[in-house]
């Protein structure tokens, strides 16, 4: 046993630099955040598309993998949101940590939960996209029927219609979701990405 | 108004396959168990390590980066030390869904939550490997002082002196740490993701 006791267990830590060198890439949490069917997922989808074709290393986070996985038995209660949005939050700063570029696409309506997302990681880690489409729009739209749902009282605390969507005031990208089309919105986050280095997208 | 109305707000879901595909690997769960002090977390790094240099990519989850995020707040009591596996557990899957080589080196003494883990993935997505030191080895290096302090009564529920280790009886990778070498070890566990075609190490 001596032989193992003199064992120096030296840890050599694997860093995020070194893990984003091979991936060719400055990792980032790129958040999403907007009305119910403002449009973030299918916006924050299109955006992963067009990284994954310059072979860029990605993930989304949203709703159909966080829900019913890591979330799973939390409720919409305040505290709950809270605990959601700041596990979320967490999650994305691992992957920051491994060097991919991370998006997130939830409502995450509350300025202060966004805030403190956006202190878990370097400054410049955190690109906040306001996805702003206002509330006639998405709730014209409606894709799950929630709007009317919460109109009808059978869903409570639901934002933008019993519950504040407080809008970001200086977000890193601002996407006015009226007319616009996928297309153009997610490509106007890759130039973003693209002129701030990012990622190298000649 | 009308014309983003119209829009067909079409998902592309990028696929665990294709994120895969531009990391040239097979994504997987090595989940490190093993008593505290046995080596998990050493040999663990050094297996990133290697893995680094094979420009694989990977990422390690270990008390550094989850204890104090993620699983801020959770205390070492039966229910919370079962939610702590959970969560890693499902975070692991969301690095598998990335096209990650995640590692997780935690103590993760009961059977049941490591098959909990298990089965949120594939069945070749989990490898358990099982790094089997002997007690009396892990306390005499003891290196944070934690088996003293269990000894004397200042740790309750301390695995191996006041709360079980349940051994895995059917570890893919079984590593009997009594004497081997950290790099030794390491290689083990390359060897094993390269037989199968995790990797390509030529």
């Amino acid at each position: 046993m001596s032989n193992s006791e003199n064992i120096v267990w030296h840890n050599h830590h694997v860093s995020k630099n070194e893990r984003a060198s091979i991936k060719f890439q400055k990792p980032c949490i790129l958040w999403f955040t907007g009305l119910s069917g403002s449009g973030k997922s299918t916006i924050a989808n299109a955006v992963e598309s067009k990284l994954l074709e310059l072979k860029k290393h990605t993930y989304l986070l949203d709703g159909d993998n966080v829900r019913m996985g890591l979330n799973r038995g939390l409720s919409f209660s305040d505290k709950d949101r809270v605990e959601n949005i700041r596990r979320i939050g967490e999650v994305s700063k691992l992957f920051v940590d491994s060097g991919t570029i991370v998006l997130s696409a939830f409502i995450s309506p509350f300025i202060i939960d966004r805030k403190q997302v956006r202190e878990l990681v370097e400054s410049e880690e955190f690109i906040e996209v306001f996805i702003d489409t206002p509330l006639e729009v998405c709730e014209g739209r409606d894709p799950k029927g929630l709007y009317k749902k919460a109109r009808n009282g059978e869903i409570a605390n639901f934002t933008g219609i019993s519950s504040p969507y407080e809008a970001p005031l200086n977000a890193e990208i601002h996407i006015a979701n009226n007319g616009i089309s996928i297309e153009d919105a997610a490509q106007k986050v890759i130039n973003y990405l693209n002129k701030r280095g990012y990622i190298d997208a000649k």
